[in-house]
C-alpha cells in the first residue's frame, strides 16, 4: 500500500519533507534522512541528488571522527545558488531585498514612499523588485519568487488587502495589480506573495533561524502599530480571516486609554509609539518619530523616560499575556521602538521578572529581532521559501 | 516515484485521511474521497471496504436525484460499532462514560471523589472504567481506547500530571499508574491517553461537531479554574510545553486582585468561581457552590447579581483578547460557572457588542458548551478518536 495520486506533488512533497529536515538538523546524512522522513534509502538518495542539482542542498565536508569506514556525508542548506525576493512595504519607504536560502542579503534596495496611494505605491514597487531581479540574476542566483510584506489584515488566498489602516487601503486586490505592474518591467515569471507585515517578520525569525527552531514562535512588531506573527507547529498561524496575532488590541485594561480601533485600554493604546508620543507632548493623538524620542531619552528629559518606562511595563503585561495563551517557544520582539533601548526593555523585564516570580514559573525566551530594521524585508523572503517548502499545506489546504 | 517506507503505518495514514474527509464531510462518495485526499479511487475504494469491515464507516441511502447512471453512495461516520471510553477527574467526582464514534453515549457511570489523594483515586476510577468497558462490550460494542480528563497541566507524550493545584498534585506519574490498575481490574488491552481537563473538552466539541468544524476552535472552561483549550488546523493546541490555552491567568487589569497563581489581575481572578464568591459573601478566599450563587441570583440578592455582572463583564473582556489573539471561527463557553445563565452572559455579550461596535468588526461565532456538564467525559472519548485518527501527527510528532 502506497500513496498515489498527484505524482509530481507527491515528489515536490518528499523533496520539501528533506529541504525541511535538513533545516531542522544541519547536518544530517542521507541514512539520518531517511530515519527522519520514513523514506526508503534509496528515494532519499534521488531525491537528495536532485536537490544539490537544483540549488537547495549542498554536501558539507566530512568531519574526521577516528571511526573505520566510509563516513557518512553532511547535508546542508546551500546559500550559493538560490535566492528569494522581499519587499517591505511601511510608512517609512519601500525596501527590496534579494536573500539566499539561508539568509544572507545579497542585493538592497529602498526609496521613500511615494504617496499612500496604491497607484502611487505599485508601480515604484514594481520598479524596485526588478532591479533587484535583475541584479540578482546578473550575479547567477535562480530566483524563487517574490514575497511582498504590507502593514495590514491580508487575506492569504487571494493576496488582497483586506485593511492597512496607516496607509487608508481596504479591499485592495495587491496582488492582481502587483503582478501585472511587474510584468510590465519585465518579471513575469516569479511566484508572488503577499501577506501582513509582522506574519512574515516571525517567518524571517523562523525560515533564518538556526535549528532546533522554537515552536511555537512569536515576533511581536512595536511601532505605530502593535502586532504579532505566530508560527504554530512549523506553519504560520494566521486563524479564521487571517487576522490571528492582532494582540495589539487585546485589552490590558478595562476603560482604559481609547486606541486608533476604536476600543479602549488595547495594549497599543499603552505601548504604541502613538501612545508613548501622546504621553510626551501632551497632545493627544501626536506622533513623534521614534527618533526624537531616542534624544529625548539621551538627554535624560523625564517626561520621554515617564512615558516610555510606562510603555515598558505594559509591554511586559502583554508579553506575559501571549505567554499564558500560545506557550511559546520563543517571544521575538522587533519594530522601531526596539531603538528605544532599555528604559523600554528594562521595564518590560523587570514587570515579566515579577509575574514569573509571584507564579513561581519560568518565563520564554526572549530575543531582539534577528534582523532589526530589515526584519519585515527579510521576512517576505522568508515567506517564500516558507510556502514552497511546504507544498501539502499551502495546496491540499486544510482548510 | 512514491511515498515509501513503514508501509503499515502508511495504510494507517491513509485509511485515517478518509475517516478525517469523511468527518469533514458526511455524505462523500469515494469518488468525492479519492478527489479530497489525493488517493486513486482503487486505493480508496479498498481502504472503504475496510473501514467499513472495521466500523468505522457506514453507506447511507442514495438520495434519488433524478440523475441517470449508477448514483454514488453517501458514506458517513458508523455510530453504531466502535466506542471510545472518556473519564473525567473532578473535584466533584469520578465520571466515565462510554461514547459513539458519532457521540451519543452509551454508557455513563460516576461517583465521588474519594478523597484528593492520586492513590484514593486511581484504583477507584479504575473500577469505575473496567466496568464500563465491561458493560459496552457486553452490548456489542469494539472499543479504541480509554481517554482520562484531569484538571491539571498535563506532559503530552509521558501522560505525567506537572501540577493538579485543586488536587494537589504535582509530577505524578498518572498514565503509569493507571495502566497498571486498571490492568489489575482486567482491562490491559487499551489504549490510554491522559490530557487536561480543557484541552479534552474541546476535543469533544471539535470531534463531535458537525461539518464543517471551526477552525481555530476555542473551549473557554469557567470555573473554580478558568482556562481555554484551542484546536488550531484541527489538531489539539499544545505549545512548547502543553500549557498553551491557559488564558485564565492572562492579565485584564494591572494591579488587580491577586490569583490563586500568585500574579495579580488575571482573568481568573475576576471571572472565576472563587472571585464570585469572595465578591457576594466579602470573605477573602470564599468558595461558595455554584447552586449558591444560582439561588442567589434567583432570590434576586443585589450582591449575587452585581458581582455576578462583573464577573460576566470580564468574560466578555477575556473572550475579545482570545478573539484578537486567536481569530477563532468558534468560541464555546462550558463548565459549571455556565449554570449562572443570564446575569453572566448578558454582562459579557453586552461588553463584547461594545467592542466590536467600537472596532466596527463581527463577533466570532459564541456557543454554549455541547454536552454541559459532560463536557469533561465526551472530551476524554474524544481525545482517543482524536489521536488515533491523526497517526501521522502524534506518532511522527513535529515537535
Amino acid at each position: 500500500m502506497t500513496i498515489s495520486g498527484d505524482q509530481s506533488l507527491l515528489r515536490e512533497i518528499n523533496r520539501m519533507a528533506i529541504v525541511r529536515a535538513v533545516q531542522q538538523g544541519a547536518g544530517l546524512s542521507r541514512a539520518d534522512l531517511a530515519k527522519a522522513t520514513g523514506l526508503t534509502k534509496s528515494t532519499v538518495g534521488l531525491l537528495v541528488q536532485d536537490l544539490i542539482d537544483s540549488g537547495w542542498l549542498c554536501e558539507s565536508d566530512v568531519q574526521a571522527t577516528g571511526a573505520i569506514g566510509r563516513r557518512p556525508i553532511p547535508l546542508g542548506l546551500d546559500g550559493r545558488r538560490l535566492a528569494m525576493i522581499g519587499a517591505d512595504v511601511s510608512l517609512e519607504g519601500l525596501s527590496v531585498l534579494a536573500v539566499s536560502l539561508t539568509g544572507e542579503v545579497l542585493e538592497a534596495a529602498s526609496e521613500p514612499l511615494p504617496g499612500r496611494r496604491p497607484e502611487d505605491v505599485l508601480p515604484r514597487l514594481a520598479v524596485l523588485v526588478a532591479d533587484v531581479v535583475a541584479k540578482a540574476r546578473s550575479a547567477g542566483r535562480w530566483l524563487l519568487g517574490v514575497g511582498v510584506g504590507v502593514p495590514g489584515a491580508v487575506l492569504d488566498h487571494q493576496g488582497t488587502v483586506k485593511l492597512a489602516p496607516n496607509l487608508g487601503w481596504r479591499d485592495y486586490s495587491f496582488h492582481a495589480v502587483f503582478s501585472a505592474e511587474l510584468a510590465a518591467c519585465g518579471v513575469a515569471d516569479l511566484p508572488i506573495l503577499v501577506q501582513n507585515d509582522y506574519d512574515v517578520a516571525v517567518l524571517g525569525e523562523y525560515e533564518f533561524g538556526e535549528a532546533p527552531l522554537p515552536d511555537p514562535l512569536i515576533y511581536l512588531g512595536l511601532g505605530v502599530g502593535v502586532g504579532a506573527g505566530v508560527v504554530v507547529r512549523g506553519r504560520l498561524f494566521l486563524g479564521a480571516d487571517g487576522f490571528a496575532g492582532e494582540v495589539g488590541h487585546s485589552i490590558l485594561q478595562v476603560e482604559g486609554p481609547v486606541c486608533s480601533c476604536g476600543r479602549r485600554g488595547c495594549a497599543e493604546a499603552f505601548i504604541g509609539q502613538r501612545a508613548v508620543s501622546t504621553r510626551i507632548s501632551g497632545r493627544a493623538d501626536d506622533l513623534l518619530p521614534v527618533e526624537t524620542i531616542r534624544q529625548l531619552l539621551d538627554r535624560n528629559d523625564e517626561s520621554a523616560h515617564l512615558s516610555v518606562r510606562r510603555a515598558g511595563h505594559y509591554l511586559g503585561v502583554l508579553i506575559q499575556n501571549l505567554w499564558t495563551s500560545f506557550n511559546p517557544g520563543r517571544v521575538v520582539i522587533g519594530g522601531p521602538l526596539c531603538d528605544l533601548g532599555p528604559p523600554l526593555f528594562d521595564a518590560a523585564f523587570s514587570c515579566l521578572e515579577g509575574f514569573s516570580r509571584d507564579c513561581s514559573l519560568p518565563l520564554p525566551e526572549l530575543r531582539l529581532a534577528r534582523f532589526g530594521s530589515r526584519s519585515i524585508g527579510m521576512g517576505a523572503a522568508a515567506l517564500v521559501k516558507h510556502v514552497l517548502t511546504r507544498p501539502m499545506d499551502y495546496r491540499l489546504c486544510d482548510r
